[in-house]
């Protein structure tokens, strides 16, 4: 081991523990075995570990700093609403401090120790596509730093969170297509172990079965970026009969399956209808104008950091959970009959 | 004032100097006369000041962050350049802190503060359009800490840069809607008080007068939003004879202008041309597909994260000031003849 100051990490690693065990077991919490807790502080002691004491200072001197992580950045949707939580933040006296986590369980768990170093009050997250262990979040909360999640919520972690209506919102979209006639309507979806993937094809399937439509797994694509319009959207066009509505994940794959429909010589929406989810710009320039289900980020950024400002400043005080859900809205433009 | 650690921001404010005055004056800064730098040291001693331990601290443990600074979040070309910044950092195992101005002179002098308080080992900067003084700049340099603006680079402060060669991206734009035929060309530019607009505006001037086209004043706009398209466009189109070009400052405006140009119940391109500037993924959603300069904000992104890093490694030794220009692409759609 170099000479630097030893880590909680070190000691995990040197234990085979989870930092978030080593971290509790010095804190003699009691969900870790007391056989732990004196094995950790043993190691601990002997190798001199010391807390960060910056990092501590810090925490002490209210700076009014919080961290956001987000996934994505060349994103409609997140970038608004790191907009959205700028504004309040700013209202508030806060500073934000951005980290991206590029789709990625390392980087993300690297951007909460930058942000525990920096001292930050609270963290906003919404998780990486492919995070599947969750003892980063749990040491935030460990450090007694507030966390709370958006959009893209850790349903392993129990904390405060701030979420879109996506069952509703596709409920909704769907059943508007087949109100306007359509009845074999594709579903271009997500991930799996994304519940927003999850709670948007619930929403697609309880309005088929609310219209006694049957559910064909054909109908559903994992379809969720412009490469994959290119590989799924010809599948299903030649289905026979060729389905008559796609209900997508995004905009941005909306307007490349519009692009794609077209040019495979239908008319968009006699023969087929599109929708898209988020209500970005791009809905408003191409021809034809995309119907779609808008996300309100904005306002999700704002919830969001109104709710962990209120944590840091003691103004929230339940003691469980709070969960708060951003309603959505169909947004009807031309590509919808 | 309060019982709070005396700042340099608060000994700034009690003597009317900027504070980067104030921190050359504690340095004995030649640049500061001996009078200031009296008044200074003894105002300093006389309340106590202290240099911020922490921040001291941090910048002594070497800790691999870089802080990033953008002015718009919403923003393909930023958002694209971030993610060039987060490759090249990644790959030379920095993490990146990134805070989001909001075109705000305030929030650009608070984002430096936090950065600096967070103990970033260097800092890249997109300046915001409303950003006129310049002495939150200087105070990063002040500090030790390295300093390297993209894009929209400060012209008041001397320090290294990576650029886009706006001029050259206008000017064989413009070239090839002149080569194609168009000759009442107009431009829609940004505040001129941006380098990037001014340099994309001289390309366009000099690629008219390359061709013995006259410079007429009235083509020539500030129309740099989807709001500014529904007021500036008209305007052009009831010009007789009607302008046969648009050149667009970016993207978005190019695809506004071309719904706006279409449902004015003219032919894009037979009637119109219209080329943008970016080359963002609306380019090929929109009917027809757009013409666009592509700035490749991802190699700015890598190239500005390279050069800083480069400055903190001491990799790069040159004792003036290092310019980095990237190339742009004309990259030929449907829009334009």
């Amino acid at each position: 081991m170099d000479k630097r100051r030893i880590t909680l990490k070190d000691i995990a690693k040197a234990l085979n523990l989870s930092p978030s065990t080593v971290s509790r077991a010095m804190k003699n919490h009691p969900a870790i075995s007391l056989e732990t807790r004196d094995l950790v502080q043993k190691y601990a002691e002997e190798h001199k570990y010391k807390p960060n004491p910056m990092a501590m200072r810090l925490r002490m001197n209210r700076n009014n700093v919080i961290g956001v992580i987000v996934p994505e950045i060349v994103h409609y949707f997140f970038s608004t609403v790191l907009a959205g939580i700028q504004e309040e933040a700013e209202r508030q006296n806060y500073n934000i401090l951005i980290c991206h986590s590029n789709e990625n369980y390392d980087r993300e768990v690297k951007s909460i120790e930058m942000l525990l170093d920096a001292g930050v009050d609270g963290i906003l997250v919404s998780q990486s596509k492919s995070t599947v262990k969750y003892d980063h979040f749990q040491e935030i909360i460990d450090n007694g730093i507030h966390l709370v999640f958006f959009d893209r919520i850790c349903t392993g972690i129990n904390t405060d969170k701030v979420v879109v209506d996506d069952y509703v919102g596709a409920f909704h979209a769907v059943n508007y297509l087949i109100e306007t006639g359509c009845n074999r309507i594709v579903f271009l979806g997500a991930n799996p172990h994304l519940p927003i993937s999850t709670n948007r094809k619930m929403g697609y399937e309880d309005a088929l079965r609310n219209h006694r439509l049957p559910l064909e797994n054909e109908f559903i694509a994992v379809c969720d970026t412009p490469d994959l319009v290119q590989e799924v959207v010809p599948r299903m066009l030649s289905r026979q009969p060729v389905p008559d509505a796609f209900f997508c994940i995004n905009d941005e794959v909306a307007a490349y399956c519009l692009q794609l429909i077209k040019s495979a010589g239908f008319r968009v929406p006699d023969d087929i209808s599109i929708c898209g989810f988020t209500n970005s710009y791009i809905t408003e320039v191409t021809s034809p104008t995309l119907t779609s289900v808008d996300q309100h980020g904005f306002e999700m950024g704002k919830e969001s950091a109104r709710l962990l400002i209120n944590r840091i400043s003691g103004l929230e005080t339940k003691s469980g959970v709070v969960s708060r859900v951003i309603k959505t809205d169909l947004v009807v433009r031309e590509s919808t009959r």
